[in-house]
Order: structure tokens, then C-alpha cells, then sequence
């Protein structure tokens, strides 16, 4: 079994081999750009996580679908940053701010494509299997994002509404990233289900807690402005919380504080951190996040893997939820 | 063998039986309306047209395949109309009109997605042969597009420029399109090159045809306003040509209608249409699309196909050229 930094960076050499070429270059420029800009690569990591639980053999058969995932991703952020109309991301200018939005628009389609071309570089004998999965988890994908934009104009949203749309928007590329790697690997099919599920619900720890971070993360480590959610009452796992905890006074003061406009930001982001913290929900998410790192670990326990491969998986867990960037 | 008239009847109700359904319907509903306001369908109907020269068993293997490449297609449609700013298509609002860019930009998304989904419903044995073909077509769909933007900036393109372009963004969909059809037919390789070839061609004519269409036809046929190209300065294959033969008077005229404003565009549409005809170039594009029907012919004759087979292919290509919409 390798371990989990060798795994980082055989991904990251990967990411600096992978050829992002053609023409126009108007076209591919923008897919090397994002592609460069970095990010936590979580899903092609974990992807070759589980897939060395169950074989040590890493060739360009399993390291390219594994990169598939994160082009895939990668892509949805680019069309998320126009519809969001976001401006920066890891600290650069976004793709649809560099180079307008129809660029943006076509160099994402271009990386959805190209997701596909990476994916079909498995084992034959595993294509279908992998086609089915991908395909699947790629269109639940766009129905997150739908949702999210849905709940934009809502006044109200439950928990249960939250947690189905993050699910999609984030949980079930991380889980088929983790049911990848189990398939490619070659095992069982009980297994593989459960690796996804232990995907799904590490995923949910891994939203709730950029949620948290938006907020309550360190500036400078987290590499992006502290209270954007905030600034654009953005429907966050706190948010929905204060919403269905805040009463009476607190209530006031959420509305007084959703209300403010963007001359009062520095004002907005600090009296909402107050409330949160008020009401008990600053705690709450890190005890969320912990639920869910907990459910996850207690999927794949009773499965019939070993400890070592048990403790694997744990680190990764691990690194998910005390992560501070 | 069937009929011309029987495929198209399959791929007709093909469509109709086509369940686009799931949630959010937010996400969904743009999709049904797309794929419900028709089209000619020339991709699927080729597709079957030419697994039909070969194999006489019409199944989902292979309707869904053909699907396939018509949703790829409708997406890109979808996507296009949102660069492009057009407000109709097939004398209906655009997708992107109709529900705002950020749910056609997802919309065309998840039809991408869906594309492949039609895609691996083909026979195990051809997925790999057929995933290969349609990706690398898929990218260059997206390079033409790119192409395509990238010329309304330029203020002089070739006619090779031109022809590069839309054998992007148009032959090659419709080459694969043949192309799969003759895969899934079984046909031999030589043979499946060679219909690609002869679809590329078609496809090549097809558009010029259209670019035709936009300034000299009948508005009620067509079905939509004729003279959108000339109003938007749009480089077609009769605009790229103008500017190639134009000089002196003709130059001086041909920059002066380029020049007029949106308050002109009646006046502007119809001295366009005499430049065009005086410069001959009305007749030369008829002249030019029976040229590459006829090489398109000529790549299928002698590779072994039989009279009736050639015969088949003939009368798909005299409907794509002698079309009025």
C-alpha cells in the first residue's frame, strides 16, 4: 500500500504532466489556467486512495480516470464562478473574469468532454462500470448546482433541503471518487458500495466545513476572503441553522443583519459571526462535521477490510474535517 | 434495408418516447422544450441510415446511440444561442431567453452528460470505438465554436479559415455521426473512414446551404428571418467571400453596408442581396455545395458498397442539399 503523501504526489506530478494542449489556444488557455491554479485535489486523491487498498499496481489505466473526477470538478467550478458572478478563486481571477463568459462557457464544456476522454482510459474490462458511475454521479452534479441557484430566491430552506442539495452539489463526486478507485481496484461489489457511501458522507463533513471556514477560517491560511456567505446571505449550513434556531430578538437581528447592504460588509460579517456564535451554531457545525466524519468511518468498519486499510482511510477522514484551508 | 422515410418515422418517434425527466424540474423542463421544438434531426437520421446499409436490426444498441449525438448537438445549440445573444431558434425563444443564462448554461450542461448516457447504452463491444470517436468529435464541436467567436473579431478571414472552421463546428458531428452508424453496422474499417468522409463532406455542403438559406430564402420556409447573418455582420461562407472578390466600387459599397446601424437593417439586408448577386456569389454558393456533394458522392463510390447502398446515401445527401429549411 502506498502512503497517503506518496499518493499526493504521484496526483500532483500527474496534474503537472497532464497536457492541456490545442487549438485555438483561446480556447484551451483557460482549461491549463484553472487546471494550474491548484485546489486540494481531494477527488483524484481519495480515488487512488481506495484504489490502492486493493491493488499496488498504479499505471496511467487508473491515474487518468482518477484525474477525469477533477477535470470534471474543475469544470464546474468554471461555469459556477459565471453564475455566480464571482470574481476570485484561490486567490486569482476567476476564468469568466479573465477571459469573459462565453470563454468561459466553452472552455468548461470543452473540460466536460475532456473528463470523458481521461475517464475512457481505464481497463477496458472496468469501462462500463466506471461510464455508468461517472455518468450518473456527473448529472446529479448539475442538479445540486440547480438547486443551490433554486434556493438563491427561496426565503426558506430546511436542513433536510440543505443537506439533499449539498449532497448532490458536492457529496456524490467524492463518493464516486471513492467507489472509482474501490472498482478499479477490483473489489467486491459490497465494498465498493460502501466506499461510496463512506464518500458521500466524508463529502458532506468536507462542504459543512468550507461553510464553516467561509466564516470562521483564517484569511490568510484559507486564501480567500473570510465572509463571502455572509456578505451574500448565501444559504450555508449556518445560515439555514441561525434561521431555524434564531427567535424574538435574535430573529430581528438576523433580519437587521441580512438586510445590510454592501457599503456595510466589514459591519454584516462581524454581527453575523456574533449571532452564530450567540446561538450556539458555531459549535454545532463542528459537531455536524464530526457526525458526519463519524457516520462515514462507521460505513466501512464491519466490511471486511483490515485495520491498515481501516487507518488509510481514517487519515484521509482526518485531513478532511481539521483541514483550515 | 429500410426506407429513408421509415428511419425517419423511428428517429421521429424516437424523440417523442424520449423520457427527459428528473429533478429539480428547474433543470429538466428547458431540456423537454429543447428537445421538443424539432429540428431535421440530419445526425441520428444519417446515423441509422448508415448502420441500416449493413445490419437490418433496428434496437435501442443503436437508436440511443443516434440520440445521443442529437442531444450533444441540441446542447451545443443551447450554449451557442447564449454566446451568440439570439433570442429565437425554430421561431421559439432560446433556451437562455426564456429561463436566463445560468439555467441555460446548466440545462446544456446536464444534456452534455446525457449525451454519453445515450452513448454507452450501444453493445459492450462497440463502446470503446464509439466513446473514442464521439469524444474527440465532441472537442472539436467546441474548437469550431471557438473558431467561430474568434472570426467576429477578425476583420478578414479566409475561405480556408472559413472551411476549417465549420468542419469543426459542423462536418465532423455529422461525419460521426455516419461514422457510428457504420461501426454499429459492423461495417469494415476502411469502409466506416470512408462514410466519415462522406458525412464530413455533407456536412460541409449542409452548412453552406444554410449560411445560403439565411439570405436568400423563403422566410416561410426557412422559418426564420432571412438576412440575420447580413444583419450581424456575420463571416459566412457568402460574407467571407465578398470581402475576397469585392474591390474598387464594390469594396467601398460592401464597407459601406457593413457600416450601417440596427435602424437600417431592412436596407442593409437588401443591398447585401445585390452586392451578393452581383458579385455572382449567390451562384457560386449553389455551385459550391453541389462540389462537395458530389466529392461526397465520390468518397463512396468504389469501397465496395453496392448500387442500392449508394443509392441510399445519394438520396439523404440530394434532401440535404436541395432542403428550403
Amino acid at each position: 500500500m502506498y502512503t497517503i503523501s506518496e499518493i499526493d504526489s504521484i496526483v500532483e506530478k500527474s496534474f503537472l504532466n497532464l497536457k492541456i494542449e490545442g487549438t485555438p489556444q483561446s480556447l484551451y488557455e483557460p482549461i491549463e489556467y484553472m487546471m494550474g491554479i491548484g485546489g486540494k485535489r481531494i477527488r483524484p486523491r481519495l480515488c487512488l486512495i481506495t484504489y490502492t487498498l486493493f491493488s499496488n499496481l498504479i499505471n496511467k489505466e487508473v491515474i487518468y480516470p482518477s484525474l477525469a473526477i477533477e477535470i470534471f470538478h474543475e469544470f464546474t467550478l468554471i461555469h459556477d464562478d459565471i453564475m455566480d458572478k464571482a470574481d476570485t478563486r484561490r486567490n486569482q481571477l476567476t476564468v469568466h473574469k479573465k477571459w469573459g463568459d462565453n470563454s468561459a462557457i466553452l472552455s468548461g464544456d470543452v473540460m466536460s468532454i475532456m473528463a470523458y476522454k481521461y475517464l475512457c482510459a481505464c481497463e477496458q474490462d472496468k469501462m462500463s462500470a466506471l461510464l455508468e458511475l461517472f455518468t450518473k454521479t456527473a448529472s446529479q452534479v448539475c442538479e445540486g448546482q440547480q438547486y443551490d441557484m433554486d434556493f438563491e430566491s427561496m426565503p426558506f430552506i430546511t436542513q433536510e433541503d440543505y443537506i439533499n442539495m449539498i449532497g448532490l452539489k458536492t457529496g456524490v463526486l467524492i463518493a464516486c471518487a471513492a467507489e472509482m478507485g474501490a472498482i478499479m481496484g477490483g473489489a467486491d461489489e459490497a465494498v465498493c458500495k460502501s466506499l461510496y457511501n463512506f464518500g458521500f458522507l466524508i463529502g458532506l463533513a468536507f462542504q459543512i466545513t468550507d461553510d464553516y471556514l467561509d466564516t470562521f477560517g483564517n484569511e490568510q491560511i484559507f486564501g480567500k476572503k473570510i465572509g463571502g456567505d455572509i456578505v451574500n446571505n448565501k444559504k450555508s449550513w449556518l445560515l439555514v441553522e441561525c434561521i431555524r434556531l434564531a427567535t424574538g430578538e435574535k430573529r430581528t437581528e438576523l433580519n437587521r443583519i441580512m438586510a445590510m447592504d454592501e457599503n456595510q460588509n466589514a459591519e454584516k460579517i462581524a454581527s453575523m459571526q456574533n449571532l452564530y456564535v450567540d446561538l450556539g451554531i458555531k459549535e454545532s457545525a463542528k459537531k455536524k462535521i464530526l457526525e458526519y466524519h463519524d457516520k462515514a468511518m462507521d460505513v466501512i468498519r464491519n466490511i471486511g477490510l483490515s485495520d491498515v486499510q481501516i487507518e488509510q482511510l481514517s487519515i484521509f477522514a482526518e485531513q478532511i474535517i481539521h483541514r483550515e484551508k
